[in-house]
């Protein structure tokens, strides 16, 4: 008679601690740890999840600890650094120097942990890891990275910026997800076993909750498994990024700079946002989210666009296309001509 | 082209607010709100999770909430209540004049929420629901009651303990979780509309993670439809807790007092509790495991054993036979056989 929290269903049974830990997921703790070159991993019911509980459990684990994070970092590291009651201070987003005038103005002894995303999911820009990685080992403070928005997508084996970077082995504590490029669900930490052994044990947001299913933990495995050997989908996603931010160009609409596969069109009005987002889906079955405040700044408003390896050269016409008849049907201006611009690539009807 | 956070695989897609929201998602918020006979509900990664942002959204929202907390309440419930920064009492558990007594000190007009289970999972105790409701209506409280361990087992529709009890109607907001006997994963609370809009749009557990994905959500629809029908399942289940407990107790096993499908058999002692759950692992194929300290007070370590609908009279014999040959090679007490007892339903060997 198995002790099992799933008394009358087909569910994945109970906490880690009772009854929930299966093959498959040891098996899928093994893969991430490979695929980010760490001793182990710790796979938690979301992303949101493993930074919340992931981040206060670390930072209540070092003794007066100060936390150093990104003022860009995603709401759950927020929380997460909030909940674990430490001090935090807050560095300007991808500012070097700033995150070193903290560092310098914090005792020497104390533990220090930064905090900061490898890649920014609103502006598609990148943090300055090797930078960020000097500033550590000369201050004496750990890493802990978020992954999220890169795992799977950059990098020779999907490892994310930090191993595009060769910065994997320098950086603690690395955070993604399964439920973004590897099209699961799940989160977790990879880190080495005397960093996941301690969250293991004490993190509450793992301990009370029920494991993630063996058929999802499979699922994940056999995609960074496949995503680890093939570079064709993430040939291919850079490709269409490229396209798409060209073409969008070429039409002069108000791209904004990213290094990435985000790509941000600016609006600049919460209402016009909205209405741009609206008219896309009535007019022309496009459905792009507006990011309005408080998700950017004001007077930032935008539509954010992800291209997948799936979009073809025609959808994206398509879409400039629909895009510049919306700007012009609410009179939103289009990036003026700078003279010797390569205006020939205007290949999209105005 | 689709704003997805799903770029290269087959995910959900990103948060509720982007592009996460699905017609079977809309379809199991229904179903669940009918279930607990509720306007509304909102889903979560997980049963954990909806406690945690549910319970600090909702304190959050009502100014200078007083929290009223069952001593035994689970983790993420203590999680939530901490995160809100609201002020909280304690009320001994199960202790109505505690809680009364708390209930008249505090301000009359200050905004208060009851938190409590309706069934206990470590002593399958069942909270005093009636006593509880009547308590809020005359102190003008709001009460939240956890049902993590009762949906679908118990009510005629398996609406849980409250649909059981017919006091469903007179508690606020009710939590379930879809990981247990619903056999799925993710949590939900359900609640008329003016308390389930504001949590979708200030809960940050809720906001900022991923949707659960469609497949789940089906599944846990098929599922709660399933056993609001059938009334089988709930009745071989409450039947085979019942053997248990008449054969461990003709064995003379110390089975704790349990009014539900929990079945606590008392060890007092954490390392031969430990030393139990092992022989019966190693010597019989049985896996149960012990439940120590923290968990439960010291010198109440236990077992806890959970029939489902598919243990038989073998299985359930066999684990009998088991535990007396355990029990005996440790020198573990059992019960004094009291005078007028009926010993002939002693049908394991001894």
């Amino acid at each position: 008679m198995v002790e099992t929290a799933s008394q009358m269903g087909t569910g994945t049974g109970g906490t880690r601690n009772i009854a929930g830990t299966n093959h498959p997921l040891i098996e899928l703790e093994r893969e991430i740890a490979s695929l980010h070159g760490k001793e182990a991993a710790l796979i938690f019911t979301s992303g949101y999840v493993s930074n919340q509980t992931g981040i206060a459990t670390i930072a209540r684990l070092l003794p007066h600890c100060l936390l150093l994070s990104d003022a860009l970092n995603h709401n759950s590291m927020i929380e997460g650094a909030r909940q674990s009651g430490a001090e935090r201070k807050i560095w300007r987003h991808n500012d070097i120097g700033h995150l070193e005038q903290l560092l310098r103005a914090a005792e020497p002894n104390r533990p220090k942990l930064i905090l900061c995303e490898s890649l920014y999911s609103m502006d598609g820009d990148v943090a300055p890891l090797h930078q960020i990685c000097d500033l550590a080992e000369r201050y004496g403070a750990m890493t802990y990275v978020d992954e999220v928005h890169a795992v799977s997508m950059y990098g020779p084996h999907g490892g994310g910026i930090p191993e595009r970077e060769g910065v994997m082995d320098r950086i603690d504590i690395l955070e993604g997800t399964l439920a973004k490029a590897f099209g699961c669900l799940g989160g977790y930490i990879a880190a080495n076993a005397n960093v996941i052994d301690p969250v293991r044990s004490y993190a509450p947001g793992f301990i009370f909750t029920t494991a993630l299913p063996p058929p999802v933990c499979a699922a994940a495995t056999a995609a960074i498994r496949h995503l680890k050997s093939s570079q064709l989908e993430r040939d291919r996603h850079h490709d269409r990024a490229a396209r798409l931010k060209s073409v969008l160009h070429a039409a002069r609409l108000p791209v904004m700079p990213s290094e990435t596969h985000i790509v941000p069109v600016h609006v600049g009005d919460p209402e016009k946002c909205k209405l741009v987002s609206d008219l896309l889906l009535w007019k022309h079955d496009i459905y792009i989210q507006p990011i309005n405040y408080p998700t950017v700044p004001r007077g930032l408003e935008r539509l954010r666009i992800t291209p997948s390896p799936h979009h073809s050269d025609e959808l994206i016409d398509r879409l400039a296309s629909a895009l510049v008849g919306v700007w012009d049907q609410l009179d939103l201006p289009l990036r003026e001509t700078v003279c010797g611009e390569p205006d020939g690539m205007l290949i999209v009807p105005v």
